[in-house]
């Protein structure tokens, strides 16, 4: 079994290389052709698909899996509309490939051209959700990267007969049919051969709640990037309009409490505690939200239980907020640094150098003045789509689109030129 | 002594994410007034430096270490000045931090800034070369970066006494002495445990050779940048010029043949091998250089071994070539990308479509057409410096300078925005 799984990861390793190689030459005009194909096969096939999709929904029910990722399983004809939209929002995104983004004319004559160039093998190892298969297939095709998926095992029918219509599409157009592949064998041994396929796969990315990205970071030999976790907070400045600071800490945390961009911890500063912290209290527990706070917080909510020391590193990726008095700005941007996780952090307030002071300080992803954490994501950050937000440095910081599936290299073009 | 190697590791983990906050925030002004106090301060302590090597010199040669690596680690008066002029170098460098490098004000009226910042803690683990130190922790220093440094257990007391004295010189300009940190327990227990600082270490570089770089690769769970392995190869076409063939082939094997980007195979169309093959053979020979090729090599040239299947693979990091006829283009792509390991790759060719095809379709960070290999070098490409050469696709390719060892954040002001 697990032989087999490791022999799939390294034959399909070597098909996506191979893959990668006639991609990297491909041109907008055929990528761009073989994404419609895509979304044309997708409605074509789609009894077949829903067929495939309903073996796993009985599946996963027949296991006693929790109704919210059957729901996140489940596909339907619309859904499978949603992925064509997307296919085709892909498709008029600007290729970045060939961009020119660099270069110069050396002393001795060498014409030196950066050009933005394809990653090569991209592997995304993903959870339940079958569109992730679609979706991350579409920007690596157009980003001119192989990909290898492996996704979840509760959707293994989903995937394979999703996988494969892209394939035949892609076929139909004259790419190579290998550019997308699904690691198959549901084996945990393949997900392992998967991260240390070194040579072969030039980025791992994984996608999914802490333990999958945990376990990649831990076990990947191949070059990752981490994506995921947030605890994201929202500091109330003294200054604050409070109307926005309302706004915008309700939005923050009740707006989609699930995803990594969503408020954890609210941060009030003292002098205006007396008068937002009832007024935010009211609003949250009216959105059901349970409120976890330090004793002044606790003394003026009375519905707030109070924090565990453990509750300001929790990302609780639920209807729970975390909530401090801090004496300042400095305190606020100290108790960040500490407990965050580098991915959005907002201020509230009207003071030009308390927004200075914090933009400057606070070392996220993003860092937002008056507007709601939930805003860092591709489509709003203006990348048209994203396979996801790293939480890294290394190579990509937040939204990652197109450009972020790229490398570069340097075309250096001379009459002779040799080292003195 | 593993337990004190790991409990130094975390200890300076720590100060240097809270040396990595105050550092993001300092000026141009500071950081090179530090690197001038740097070079200043290494001459100054000369003696005492000097003093400290001795010791490590003579315990290399107590221990029978091979000459050539005593010399790497030999550091006299003149190579102090030659880090000195490498400082100053640095300091005239432009600040990569705080420029801005994208942005859009988006349709809700968000006001988004992608601006460079630096990407926190840097790890170096590198080998004997004490100068690394210095050259490191400048880079990384002007870069806002702290840097952890873990330099070979042979390099220990130079190694302590240039890290003593970058941090007296850093603190004498009022900038964190924590900047800079060694790791002076040489246990093998301490790299291992820098390898896997999450949290804290950002970006381990690792310098030396193939061992010490596959060490990193395969233990690390912090993100890495792989640098080194170069099997560079020279490509020389039916139509090249052959007096610049012959310079380049040359200049690309025996004008360093220990450094990554020098050639270990030279490729020969078939059409001009009876002409090439007899004139590169005896200037590679009277040049020092053993030849391993194929069958037409061995017949054309009689010194020449035949080479074995493992010659094609081999990165010499000496005066060996292996060296094959080709029958085309095509054929000497088709070489390079199975035997290369995409660092630095050259065609040499007067035909357009040729120099075309070679720089399309080879994927190597560095692709020359009539050029010679060695030009792959932070300084050659203009950017002043570099902290090693990248030889993986994700973050930084090819050579790494200032930009390299930073990252981004955005920084978006809004004035109430919430996601609908």
């Amino acid at each position: 079994m697990s032989i087999a799984a490791i022999e799939e990861v390294e034959r399909k390793g070597q098909l996506a290389v191979d893959a990668s190689l006639l991609l990297a030459q491909a041109g907008s005009l055929s990528k761009n052709k073989a994404l419609g194909a895509i979304a044309a096969a997708l409605k074509e096939n789609e009894a077949a698909i829903l067929e495939a999709n309903a073996l796993d929904v009985a599946g996963a029910r027949s296991r006693g899996v929790a109704e919210a990722m059957v729901e996140r399983l489940t596909l339907s004809s619309k859904r499978i509309d949603g992925m064509c939209e997307g296919l085709l929002d892909v498709q008029r995104l600007t290729d970045p490939i060939g961009v020119v983004i660099g270069g110069a004319t050396r002393p001795n004559g060498l014409q030196i051209t950066k050009l933005r160039v394809p990653l090569g093998v991209i592997g995304i190892i993903y959870e339940s959700r079958p569109n992730v298969s679609v979706d991350a297939g579409a920007l690596c095709l157009k980003s001119g990267n192989a990909a290898i998926l492996r996704g979840g095992s509760e959707a293994i029918n989903s995937n394979i007969a999703l996988v494969e219509t892209m394939r035949g599409a892609i076929e139909s157009v004259g790419l190579p049919r290998d550019a997308v592949q699904l690691i198959e064998n549901t084996d945990r041994a393949a997900a392992r051969r998967l991260m240390t396929l070194n040579g072969f796969v030039d980025c791992l990315i994984p996608r999914g709640g802490a333990s999958l990205i945990r376990t990649v970071v831990e076990n990947a030999t191949v070059p990752v990037i981490e994506t995921g976790t947030g605890n994201c907070h929202v500091y109330v400045d003294k200054s604050a309009d409070l109307d926005k600071a309302l706004a915008i800490s309700i939005n923050a945390k009740v707006q989609r409490p699930s995803v990594c961009n969503s408020a954890e911890t609210l941060l009030v500063h003292r002098d205006i505690a007396s008068t937002f912290l009832p007024e935010i209290g009211a609003a949250l527990i009216g959105a059901g939200v349970e409120i976890r706070g330090d004793e002044v917080v606790c003394r003026t909510i009375p519905q707030a239980k109070i924090a565990a020391e453990s509750d300001w590193y929790e990302e609780y990726n639920a209807l729970i907020i975390a909530a401090k008095v801090v004496d300042n700005l400095n305190e606020a941007v100290e108790h960040i640094t500490k407990y965050g996780t580098k991915h959005s952090e907002a201020i509230i307030t009207e003071d030009y150098r308390s927004a200075q002071e914090f933009t400057d300080r606070i070392d996220a992803a993003a860092v937002y003045v008056n507007a709601s954490t939930r805003f860092t994501d591709g489509f709003q950050f203006g990348m048209g789509a994203e396979i996801g937000i790293s939480n890294q440095k290394l190579h990509a910081r937040g939204p990652m689109g197109l450009e972020e599936l790229t490398t570069y290299k340097y075309v250096v073009r001379g009459d002779g030129q040799i080292l003195q």
